[in-house]
């Protein structure tokens, strides 16, 4: 396939997709930022020409991808349909924002999503990450499709309503279950005990549900209604922690109604 | 070490120990449970004695290890101290009890406490698994410090308080964030998104804390006040899981109180 790609962006997502398309010889034809330090940093990192002003973004590329922060996509699709036209075929790679975000600017829009969290300092395995797809007509589709399948062994079309669930169950199982990671190391901390402790309890709680449903792998005080440990569990909690408290209160409760057997 | 070690109990626990104590040349003498259905099946899948009678437990071990049940430590023990006398070398492998639960059985007691989830159908790796050891005596920590750094390359010789403290940072890591898959599962479930998109991003951020802290590696609308997609979160849950709505709300205050940069 043959299609010229144009990356928007200088980002975690714009930076792993970069090399992901690269690593599966789709390189992208051009990057391009507003910020001219930024363009120059990440056309050098991945090694492809780049572009800080809007008039020497390419013209003939077959998809734009634009991979910026939530509240820059429409001023960025903007000032893109006017350089580029908005005949062209554009698409944001947003957990969290509707693909019609994109329509005032182009007729051909669509969302090309990874589900994953991206860092510099990692690389995830690209191959098994999630490409979640929406796209305006079934032509469109079948362009992300093609890209997709490349990409990754796991592609997924959706609508916008489906994307915004799974951003919320997202938050949940990324930001919600890293901040548990961040609360027990400051209980670890009362007691001078490392947060290296916890690891491979950390590791072996996230494998698990690799080929088990969670629902299966409960295990512990809440679901196995040992009342004593819970409250002896609060009784510190509200002493040393009592921010913690109630939450610790509130997710023993929600493992007994939710998954709690009659 | 030719020590002669005798494992009570036919759980997760002591399936595990028994079979890591074996890979590491150090096979128990006797595996003993009241039940005899499972002193036979623990017996068959270790490859080594068993016993379901208390007077057939082999009185002169160098230590015996209480794999059972929390309610159960303590009527194990008193029955234990009765046939292999008080002046053995017992102890338990729970996060919750208290050394001393031991002490009205045994003179010598202490805990041997292995931080991992473990069940019959996953073998995690061994020797990252973290031993949390106490003891009544020097004596007797140095000889749980021998096995332990057979046994795995992690151990620290912790107080029956740091192991309270301890239990509740597993119970969040591991219960709750386990609950969190859960829930995200159900979330899911209302657009028929199936639960394996979230298995990469899952197993991706359990991986991130391998090396950062979780304080750097804490991303998502709630640290960086994206009110609007929070309050679209909100407005979903309410709706549709109106239970998971006060939870999502908590652990969103709860980020930005504890981890909001000023």
């Amino acid at each position: 396939m043959a299609m010229k790609i144009v990356l928007i962006g200088a980002g975690q997502v714009a930076y792993h997709l970069g090399r992901w398309l690269a690593e599966k010889q789709m390189p992208v034809a051009q990057v391009f930022s507003r910020t001219a330090q930024h363009a120059r940093q990440i056309g050098a990192s991945l090694h492809i020409p780049f572009a800080d002003e809007w008039e020497k973004i390419d013209q003939n590329a077959g998809l734009y991808i634009i991979a910026v922060k939530d509240d820059a996509i429409a001023p960025v699709a903007d000032r893109l349909s006017a350089v580029v036209g908005r005949d062209r075929f554009a698409v944001h790679t947003s957990g969290s924002v509707a693909s019609t975000v994109l329509a005032p600017y182009f007729d051909r829009y669509g969302v090309f999503y990874p589900l994953q969290t991206f860092s510099r300092a990692r690389q995830p395995d690209y191959e098994r990450v999630p490409l979640c797809l929406t796209a305006g007509s079934d032509a469109d589709r079948a362009i992300l499709e093609t890209i997709a399948s490349r990409l990754s062994g796991h592609f997924y079309p959706i609508s916008d309503e489906q994307r915004a669930v799974l951003h919320i169950a997202a938050v949940m199982v990324n930001n919600f279950s890293n901040h548990l990671y961040a609360l027990a190391e400051a209980v670890l901390a009362d007691k001078q005990l490392p947060f290296e402790l916890l690891r491979p309890l950390i590791l072996e709680t996230a494998l698990k549900v690799q080929s088990l449903p969670p629902g299966e792998a409960q295990t512990g005080p809440a679901i196995r209604r040992d009342d004593l440990v819970v409250a002896r569990h609060l009784a510190y909690l509200r002493t040393h922690h009592p921010d913690m408290a109630g939450l610790y209160e509130a997710l023993t409760r929600s493992i007994q109604e939710h998954q709690g057997k009659p």
